[in-house]
């Protein structure tokens, strides 16, 4: 059972991100009568990160955008009470007590219910000299400010797409260690920069979360933008150059000069203040919730990039960290923190990225995961167009169906493609949530016109052939 | 059950259009043992009409590429015993006979299984005038290939763009009897062709499978692109000019001169044979049909736009010709006729269309068709964003969802938007296939990243919207 608050409760979230902001934002709309304070680290709140490579690139051209409302916002018109540069370095459930660190330093404050949203922090893993300048991570506007300085400071095209000092395309060397969204979403910015990029994977592919056959499509068109790509390659550490900024990679072996470095090997959830409170981790090493988004301890809940949530597909607790799921966490958190009684459904792991000329999607589980998971999966795969035949401008698009061997029940899709594979991607995401085999999926009234489609839908190609394997 | 079918028995299809030619198609595939006659009244055969309007305009540049594939290519590859300008004129069942005309005279073709394929005629209203040279219909090819010349002949822009002999924009004036797909459709074709256009409705909307809400936000963009429309009002004739073509439209009781008339007043099934050999008609004068495609004469299938299909949402049999629908039917069709045993599992009515700047798309029922299939509908509406607020070029969405007031079942969905809207009709599409509620759909997993959406996509916005709506 979700808790009750009484009128004039307090309802106290850590964290000032989409997850914390939606929470403290659903409570206030939910409950007028209640107080509802905000603890932010930083400066910033009720930002995402999923535009900070645009930020980097110049497309989203304002600091600005990247900000839904400034504090000021909620304190005036939601009557939060936002504080910013707070940083909650204690929980003592048995107290409703949060114990929290300021520039005038500790002070506690006390709760009837509380809700988690300490997010997820980017990993610097401990190589030598991943500690000097130059070395970058990108989780927040402040991370996304520093690279812009760095690339300023190294005379790089300006994000207005001027010549920078180093007017020669490829003077200024990157190196982006992880090939995943966030690392290849960064090589397109910084191309867009003028920047030479090196990506540095310890894996056999790129977008280790699609299978191979699939992300093989996105390495081809990684090549085809000049961008270096080492897979199977470890990066063993890092060494200084004559600015004392860092001034080469080693990996595989090798030395790789470089101007700039980007860290995008993963992310890990902050869940050290629930764990020192005592509140359980799941498998997974998020914070354990139920489907109210209620930890281990009552009065306790967790939202966003810190939490686990149950996967649609396998039934079990999983955790991925996506921006729609902490948005949707938080509205769960924030309305039963003040006495509602909602449920979250769960997640696909639906996500989708433009990586150049290519858009990526992906829903429910790659025949790895399938498998890793437990289930006999069988996938096929199959390359169509994206309008009618007799429209000008159609491109290839590429969709993999996951399927259960002896069922034919949908467990996965993924999708590259030159257009229409962000929205197609959910048309998967919706038969997984509707638990739907091949059969349903292949017989499913999708829209048609010339400019948008073939007659046959390529989701309806790849479910017929799907039903033809299963027939074998 | 299906019609069994004997090695070396015929197989006879009526109609070479996209549903026939699937038919024998999909049947040859299955059985390579068996004779495959088509009997197709033209020239061409395995053609839609969905790309006819871009053919006029100039986008679809070649009348080859209406065309998937010649009768010689069935002929050849296919072992597909193609017969054009041969029209079936009389069906025996019980003889198990088709009496067919050609230039040479009258033969009679026996059959094991047949297939009518037999597709629809656009309308032409029995007014005053109707038959006067230009006035046209466009439901083929050589419907298309009139136009475009009654077009040149006026000295219209030419489809590439180049001016033609009447250089003045507007010099030209063309009036579209009826606002329905077709005739929006060529309404932009036109204005591409430098033609002034003047689109005449009977009803108080254009499209008028939307309600009015929603076809409103289209009627604003026809406006904003120059397109005179009169809603309201009753063609009641045509007069010839001095070139002894259509001079004027008689409507409303005014006299609107015109240089060129399009008549798209809508289809009517082509039962004609179907009927006089006895064959059960359905409730919407198209052939009844058995999932199977089974008509009420054993041995006798029909396919496409002649057929009756069952609709998903009201579990009872309708007609909505479209090219999906045509090709699922072809195949099952195709398929049972020589002995397989599969069902068509129904039709949403899921239709897109781009209308100048617009994607317009619908699936399911719409208010007005809810209340008319006697359920008690409730419905929302809302306006979101096509992109992240931070991600620059979003557009305006507007997405209506129609649910079942007491329940919240989906009940169908249209939306209208810039971009975004074709293949995200299909996430609703789906969500009726699974007969899911608008809880089911405001909790699903759907894809987000800045260039494609917001971070809660409109349609989980409109479902929120929904959910409140039934709790009050």
């Amino acid at each position: 059972m979700p808790p009750r608050m009484k009128s004039g409760g307090r309802l106290v979230v850590i964290g000032g991100d989409a997850a914390g902001m939606s929470a403290a934002s659903r409570a206030r709309r939910l409950r007028p009568d209640v107080e509802i304070v905000v603890l932010e680290r930083g400066d910033i709140v009720s930002y995402g990160a999923c535009s900070l490579p645009y930020y980097i690139s110049g497309v989203v051209e304002s600091r600005d955008d990247l900000i839904v409302h400034a504090p000021e916002f909620f304190r005036r018109e939601r009557h939060i009470d936002v504080r910013t540069g707070t940083e909650a370095v204690q929980l003592k459930p048995r107290d409703r007590t949060v114990v929290c660190r300021t520039a005038f330093g500790e002070e506690s404050i006390t709760y009837d219910t509380l809700v988690l949203a300490t997010g997820a922090k980017a990993i610097r893993p401990p190589l030598p000299g991943v500690e000097l300048p130059g070395i970058f991570t990108l989780r927040s506007i402040p991370d996304g400010d520093a690279i812009r300085d760095r690339l300023a400071a190294l005379g790089a095209a300006t994000p207005q797409g001027e010549t920078g000092a180093e007017t020669v395309p490829g003077a200024i060397r990157a190196a982006v260690v992880g090939g995943g969204y966030i690392g290849l979403e960064m090589a397109e910015a910084l191309v867009a920069r003028g920047v030479r990029v090196t990506i540095i994977e310890l894996l056999p592919s790129v977008l280790s979360t699609y299978d191979k056959d699939m992300s093989d499509l996105v390495l081809r068109e990684l090549l085809d933008r000049n961008v270096i790509v080492r897979t199977d390659t470890r990066v063993e550490g890092f060494e200084g150059g004559s600015d004392g900024h860092v001034g080469c990679v080693l990996a595989g072996g090798q030395r790789l000069s470089t101007d700039i470095v980007l860290m995008s090997v993963g992310v890990r959830p902050r869940v050290e203040l629930a764990s020192a409170a005592g509140i359980d981790l799941g498998r997974s090493g998020a914070i354990a919730v139920d489907p109210r988004q209620i930890t281990s301890e009552p009065g306790v809940l967790a939202a966003g990039d810190c939490a686990e949530s149950p996967h649609i597909v396998t039934g079990r607790s999983t955790w991925i960290p996506l921006g729609t799921t902490a948005n949707k966490h938080g509205r769960i958190a924030g309305e039963n923190a003040v006495g509602a009684d909602i449920r979250f459904a769960g997640v696909a792991g639906t996500n989708v990225t433009k990586i150049f000329g290519l858009e990526v999607a992906q829903t429910g589980l790659s025949t790895a995961a399938a498998e890793r998971e437990g289930f006999a999966p069988d996938s096929v795969r199959i390359t169509g167009t994206t309008r009618s035949h007799a429209y000008p401008g159609s491109g290839r698009i590429t969709v993999k169906l996951v399927f259960e061997q002896q069922t034919g029940r949908l467990l996965g899709g993924q999708m590259v493609g030159v257009e229409g594979v962000a929205k197609r991607i959910d048309i998967l995401a919706t038969a997984l949530a509707a638990q739907m085999d091949v059969h349903a999926l292949a017989a499913l009234d999708l829209s048609y016109a010339p400019p948008f489609a073939p007659v046959w839908d390529p989701i309806l190609i790849a479910a017929n052939q799907a039903v033809k394997k299963l027939a074998r």
